[in-house]
């Protein structure tokens, strides 16, 4: 196993043991696709696995090397950052279901050369945190000094945590909470109907075609209505008008212009296809059972830094509370933050810079 | 002109005199479908003018009349209700650019027998009540003892009291505000574009085939995500599903099969291409210059009885409020009331019993 640093494009592992999934079906040849950073110790427990966020890869960072592109933590992971890639082996794989190099619906079929589309399984976030252990155990990670992610990535993270609490020395898990809202499956459901909308959808079947950018456009115009509040829009494009006429049809305000950049980028970042299925794991992630099962148990859970965001109306502070209730609930130290950011849920990506600080903190307090 | 009760089919006023529009435009050759309740007196001074929100239509009421279908606002007004049908000459408009009559995108083109589609010109909010005004005239009303709606209908009784101070005694607006906000721009937008995303749209000339009602029910799922807020959604729907398996990627959870029921009833309350030009109207709402114009002129208002609803986060009691401080700078009794209900914005409609009593009250204290 190559244990030297990576950067890009990502290492695809290849898996033949089969894959349960909590669908029922079985993956039996699936991907996973991976950066790292740093290098792994030789028994294998200088290891932080990063989690990216529904709709990031994992590229994290260019960690300084010239001519490698930005990645999408570039203030949190590097040389000498918080996340010490000088110290530590990072870690980033890229979600079951996604499309950046790990199995997902824009992979062949096997024994075919036609993507699974729609014909890919139904997974769940427990699944991609399963497959994620089969390619630790692969690289002869033991241990996990630090699982952290935030959305889709904090979910992993407290998958992580609960699944695997004798691997996992700590948990920080950013805008996530115990389960998906009510309001989380309303959002993604208009999410999957407007690109199921775009006729080059064509039933998931697109890859011979133009991608149904349309669609995934208007997704995230959808997702950006509840990523920014009244109070942002108002600040950043509030009733401002490019033209100076009476009024038109096309589009005039600067919200509407932006919204036509969102949809005319659209694509680039992630499969439509993939979108489907990562927003259809979020929807069923609840770690209610988890929890209960570790309290009776009385299993020892690793200690958790939980950070939500004000006026992040899916994934409050109030649920990072009762977060950090459950698992002290379960016997592990959970502390709570709260931060601010304009970009609420992805605050995250947003401002890294103010979550650096609490994030090494907390590392700090970790050391025995 | 047919001054007796009519309840159903609307009646339709056709027009010939051109109306000039704010974008240009004339129309030569327009129509206007209106019901109206009680009679006119002699004078043509006891009329009400109730306007309609964005997807309702003219039947208010079925005014207690065997057979004669429900009107949207059933306990507001009828015999011997708030807005008491025995006393005054009631009347609701279809609002121009609409589809339950009034010229709009579905109406045929003049002289030809093709709809207008998106040829229909542009129509403002002032647009709508400039040619209300005309149909006022035509039936010799001379005063209106009050304009009262909510949402769009709300924006039209602003107008009116700004527009045509004169002839209005008193105003109720609800769920309405000053100025369209960023984040109703941002809602529409995305409802448009649904809208236009469905194949079946055609640019807009879908008229000799089947109507874009999958776009439409998108459109009118991306509002619910918007009328409806989490603790609503949790409240009732939560995260509970139909199914017991594992996971779908079909419909499983109550709120999808929720909104499949909104988009299955798609297209029976509105024509999508009203539903842009109505929206679009809504965009450019801004009473900002009237209100300036007429605290400049020192013209008379007639008083204001503002009504907003908790957690209707695009018109907040706080937007109430400022309407209300401007209404006052321009010399108006204005006042305010908060009330609450689970679906905010369309609280007017849903809970009527709890705004019967206030504007009755408002109404009242109009009497000298």
């Amino acid at each position: 196993m190559n244990r030297m640093s990576v950067v890009s494009p990502p290492s695809i592992v290849s898996f033949t043991e089969p894959l349960h999934l909590a669908c029922g079906q079985v993956l039996s040849d699936w991907n996973l696709a991976y950066e790292s950073w740093g290098t792994l110790d030789e028994d294998g427990t200088n290891a932080i696995l990063v989690c990216h966020a529904l709709t990031s890869d994992c590229h994290v960072t260019s960690a300084g090397m010239p001519g490698v592109a930005s990645g999408w933590w570039e203030e949190m992971v590097g040389p000498g950052k918080t996340i010490d890639t000088n110290r530590f082996f990072v870690l980033c794989i890229n979600a079951l279901g996604g499309s950046h190099g790990s199995s997902g619906p824009a992979t062949p079929q096997p024994g075919g050369t036609q993507s699974y589309g729609m014909r890919f399984p139904f997974v769940t976030v427990d699944d991609m945190v399963r497959a994620q252990k089969r390619l630790l155990d692969r690289m002869g990670i033991h241990r996990l000094q630090l699982v952290i992610g935030g959305c889709l990535g904090g979910m992993q993270a407290l998958a992580w945590g609960l699944h695997y609490p004798t691997m996992v020395n700590a948990v920080v898990a950013l805008s996530a909470r115990l389960a998906s809202s009510s309001s989380t499956l309303a959002l993604w459901s208009a999410v999957r109907r407007a690109i199921r909308l775009d006729p080059q959808w064509r039933d998931g079947d697109y890859y011979d075609g133009p991608i149904p950018h349309q669609g995934l456009g208007l997704a995230t115009v959808i997702g950006l209505l509840h990523w920014m509040d009244g109070q942002t829009l108002e600040a950043r494009y509030g009733r401002r008008r490019r033209g100076d006429g009476p009024g038109t049809l096309d589009s005039d305000f600067e919200i509407e212009h932006m919204f036509d950049g969102v949809v005319a980028r659209a694509g680039g970042k992630i499969d439509p296809n993939s979108m489907i299925y990562l927003t259809r794991a979020i929807d069923y992630f609840d770690l209610s059972e988890a929890i209960i099962g570790a309290i009776s148990t009385g299993q020892q859970l690793p200690p958790h830094l939980i950070v939500n965001y004000h006026r992040d109306l899916r994934y409050p502070p109030e649920e990072g509370e009762k977060l950090a209730a459950a698992l002290s609930a379960a016997g592990a130290r959970a502390s709570t933050l709260t931060m601010d950011c304009a970009i609420a849920h992805g605050g995250f990506l947003i401002e890294q810079a103010a979550i650096t600080v609490p994030v090494r903190d907390f590392m700090r307090s970790l050391v025995q």
